[in-house]
């Protein structure tokens, strides 16, 4: 039976069979595990998100976080299963021993984190945005930054954030305004003394934690003491809530205050702030205004810097996405397997009702949920294995084309998911009727969840401008060559078996119109409207890449050889949702490119008036 | 300025430049009306809309109704705005002079009731239900069921309800189980007593209204005791919440007790019961047990007479979802105005930030809104046009084919605007950002109210089956035939404006290949795979209407005289959104097709265990 949040076996299939994560253990960084320390921390993983995440799903979206005084307070049971999650060792799993972690390959990792994400993807973001910000550190931070506060992260006893929006600059980090002041330097590094208003700051304060660390990006004043227009004078911060001790524990309370909590639609189990940094009204550490914090990095290079832990949350709310559609699907499954309605269509309505998974209509919606979140989840893995290859690869040349690709895959895995793993749940709701849209069943709160997913940390507009502009045109196609010639393998393969052929050959033709509507594009020189169409760009690059996906996960299970009916059922599918995903959603690619391809300006030109 | 609410400008066009309802003046039955008469009671829908259904739209999704011994309750502002929708008159607005009503043109009628939902699509539901329960008395009650039941509907005293499912029957109405006894007769009829549980029921109870009117579905045994299976003993039944007394008021209470209330996502001012009929414990009408009701229409005949009903809340589901949609463009595209975010993609980065409608993606998510909300109004304005065909055409011929042709666009109508309304206000949580996400905005709550669209009064699979099944391939094809031949009078038209060329001619191909699909659907006999693909030909159908919509509005803004500069803006985003869902939208039709055309059966073969 899979277990409640996750398809056990499709898990298994896909870091075995597929991807042959065993592999990875003949590396150096890996060669303390095997596959059963794999095993054993995916069934950990199962286990701990089944116990300590999934229980306080509902009550967490009943019972929102509160503000008071003392700051934000969330439900005992989210921090009981942040602190569970740690213990366990789960913030330090991708971590290097010395930095006290497990030393598992990244897309283990993922895995493993995939099942607290379907089980309360907003109790999961906190570890999430936790590992982010610790990792971010280990690669910039100074020894003394490391010790101070990657690990007391690693070991669960702080919590981080990433602090970039603000009011008057949501997804335009250029207009930030929050600004930094030099104010001496210590232990930690060059000091500052931050002040501005920060927006949607998840986990921007809690109850759960010692301390928080900030990931702040700001602005140092230029030499003229105004500050710098346009990306080049921000730079990353260190804003712990507290400030720390001689012995590194926390102390004497920065200047970073809670002055409200948003109300959300979903995701209500995490806190999501608005922070204001500096007021100096309710605490003046070292006896003066302005919030203490540590340069990351050098000045001007916040944005680089930060968009390390970027591209990682990226990656992970595209899983989480992924994963709120998957349990979804299994919901949905579960329920279709169960109630009774209607006769076959054979029977002509006579005879007993039947389990709605017997219509034609459901098994569509069931089989187009499996080719949506599967898929995506498929997608996540494969670039968590892109991140292992790009550190353990085994030649320069190989880590920097796994870097190369992954830099091209991160759009689509945040943005696939985010949109499909979305559909999956409505249809998930649509398979329960009226029931669904009841908060009696969890379809109901994974749908609101979910809409979270195509907004934050970079909506899908700006996933398309990212994939268009800076990866493909700017990159003049070279990731995209490698892509391509990865799919080309894949077609290859694919050719040999007639079963698969006739997706073989619509793989090939897609990837062909999607090269040569790029290569258009390509021609345009530096023309202001290059990117007007970049979202259904961005679409038919996404359904390209899954459908390469399934095409990879339908090969494996064709050529597999099924031990017993269930392993024979499971196989059968995955190619059937390989098949589905070609017929039904492959063509899409057609028309979405076709108007990128038209150069079309019939929205563009059209005056504000107009409409 | 547009409304909040809706674009008057647009109602307007709509309803004279388009469908020239002015002219309806001229039958016999409008002949008390004039343009003036009709666009007066626009404009108190309006008012009334904005200022007795708007101003709780928020609160009564917080402060749910809830539910203690004496029933359900809900917020004192909903059955103030009810109350003040029945004073002004629009219960009755549609109904015929010696009914108390207004005598309006139905496309009047709706045109107006599109304000009240667009404001309060909750409160909204307890008139709409009621009007189309008072209907279907009127049609087909006896003088003395009208006189007691449908005229304190339509003066606003009763509110009315239809009582269709039941947990274990939802889309499945023959496997109903409520029973119906004959309990003697008396001046409302045919006398019965109820036994069963209605799931589901809208407005089931209240304390609005002096007494409801539910309409139930029931079975009466047949000769040998039993429930005859199937819907064939399926018959009508009116119970009222409170008997009558002799002076025909509300007086004993009947044996119908609320079971539970519905915690739904959204459309929460609307209460949704389970109401248990015949129980016996808490009210014994006339001493005994049994919930009592009086026959409509005769035994057996109680789904066709539904359906009168049915249909016309098909139509209302079609345009709350279409409204609720609308509105959501309205507030993101006011929103996208004032918001500044980013500069001109021209500007290069530099400059001043300019308000987020300057850029094209933002542009595009305005247009697809623009033409999925503007495309469903018409659709629904078309759909009323044709209900008064069929009451006041000129000859019979034109209202018996006005009669099929709305037959024909029932489902289209119900399910177009649920599936792409909310899409609509999915794109209007994505102009508005995190802001969007929050409960501070409403376009966050249109969207949770819109969810339940492509639900409730029939699934969009059902109505998918409807269309295909029913209504083109048991018809034969003559309502498509109708429906073709005005779409070639269409095209014929716009050929002859070579600005829309291009879109009539696609429009005639699309049509070609929709009309071939169908025929050779046509040619599998009974095939019981013969509607497994029925969703995507709905999908493609229903695209296809809003097509031949779309090119209409353009066809009558291209040849329109602008009065001045805020006209000729109004007619040139008409012809924009033609365009655009000529170019972004139709296109779609095409996959969609083939799905059908291929008739796959990769969904329907797969076995329940394989997934």
């Amino acid at each position: 039976m899979p277990s409640a949040i996750i398809n056990s076996r499709d898990v298994d299939f896909l870091l075995h069979e597929w991807l042959g994560v065993e592999a990875l253990c003949a590396r150096d960084r890996f060669s303390d595990h095997s596959r059963e320390t794999f095993d054993a921390v995916i069934d950990l993983a199962r286990r701990l998100a089944e116990t300590e995440f999934l229980p306080h799903y509902r009550t967490a979206d009943r019972i929102e976080p509160r503000l008071d005084d003392d700051g934000a307070h969330v439900l005992p049971e989210v921090a009981e299963a942040v602190k569970a999650f740690a213990r366990a060792g789960f913030m330090g799993a991708a971590f290097p021993a010395e930095l006290d972690g497990m030393q598992l390959p990244h897309v283990v990792y993922t895995a493993a984190m995939a099942h607290f994400m379907a089980a309360n993807v907003a109790t999961a973001a906190y570890p999430m945005l936790t590992t982010g910000n610790a990792g971010l550190l280990a690669a910039f931070g100074t020894p003394a930054q490391i010790d101070a506060f990657a690990k007391p992260e690693i070991a669960g006893r702080y919590l981080g954030t990433m602090c970039l929006s603000e009011p008057q600059a949501g997804s335009s980090l250029s207009d930030i305004t929050t600004r930094a002041v030099p104010d001496g330097e210590d232990v930690l590094g060059p000091r500052y003394r931050l002040s501005g208003n920060k927006m949607w700051i998840s986990g921007g304060d809690q109850d759960i934690s010692e301390n928080i660390v900030h990931l702040v990006l700001a602005k140092v004043e230029g030499a003229d003491g105004k500050l710098v227009p346009g990306t080049k004078g921000v730079s990353l911060f260190i804003v712990p809530k507290f400030l720390l001790d001689a012995d590194g524990g926390p102390a004497e309370r920065n200047d970073v205050v809670v002055a409200g909590l948003n109300h959300k639609m979903g995701y209500r189990g995490t806190t999501n702030c608005l922070l204001n940094f500096g007021e100096g009204t309710r605490h003046r550490p070292m006896g003066k205004a302005g919030a203490v914090g540590y340069l990351v990095g050098s000045v001007g290079q916040g944005l680089p810097i930060m968009f390390h832990m970027m591209n990682e949350a990226r990656i992970s709310v595209g899983l989480g996405a992924a994963m709120l559609g998957y349990r979804g699907y299994l919901l949905s499954l579960a329920y279709a397997r169960e109630r009774l309605q209607g006769r076959h269509a054979a029977a002509r309505g006579t005879g007993p009702m039947v389990p709605i998974i017997e219509h034609a209509d459901v098994k569509r919606m069931l089989l187009a949920q499996k080719s949506y979140v599967e898929g995506a989840l498929a997608l996540i893995l494969y670039a968590a294995r892109l991140v292992d290859e790009q550190h353990t690869g085994e030649s320069e040349a190989q880590r920097r084309a796994a870097a190369e690709l992954l830099g091209l895959l991160t759009p689509i895995a945040k943005s696939w998911p985010s949109e499909w793993g979305l559909a999956a749940n409505d249809i998930a709701i649509q398979i329960h009727g009226g029931y669904g849209y009841t908060r009696d069943f969890d379809v109901e709160q994974l749908y609101r969840d979910n809409r979270l997913n195509p907004i934050h940390e970079g909506t899908t507009g700006v996933q398309a401008m990212d994939l268009l502009g800076r990866k493909i045109l700017k990159d003049r196609g070279v990731a995209l060559g490698q892509l391509a010639a990865r799919i080309a393998k894949t077609v290859g393969r694919a050719q040999c078996h007639p079963e698969l052929a006739v997706e073989a050959k619509a793989l090939a033709a897609a990837w062909t119109e999607i090269g040569a509507v790029a290569g258009r594009l390509g021609t345009m020189g530096d023309d202001p409207h290059l990117l007007d169409n970049a979202t259904p760009f961005l679409s038919a690059f996404g359904h390209g890449v899954l459908a390469w996906l399934w095409l990879e996960q339908a090969l494996v299970a064709q050529t597999a050889t099924a031990a017993d009916a269930d392993a024979a059922a499971f196989y059968q599918g995955k190619i059937a949702a390989c098949r589905f995903f070609f017929a039904f959603e492959l063509p899409k690619t057609g028309p979405w490119l076709r108007i990128v391809d038209s150069r079309t300006d019939i929205a563009a030109s059209l005056p504000a008036a107009a409409f």
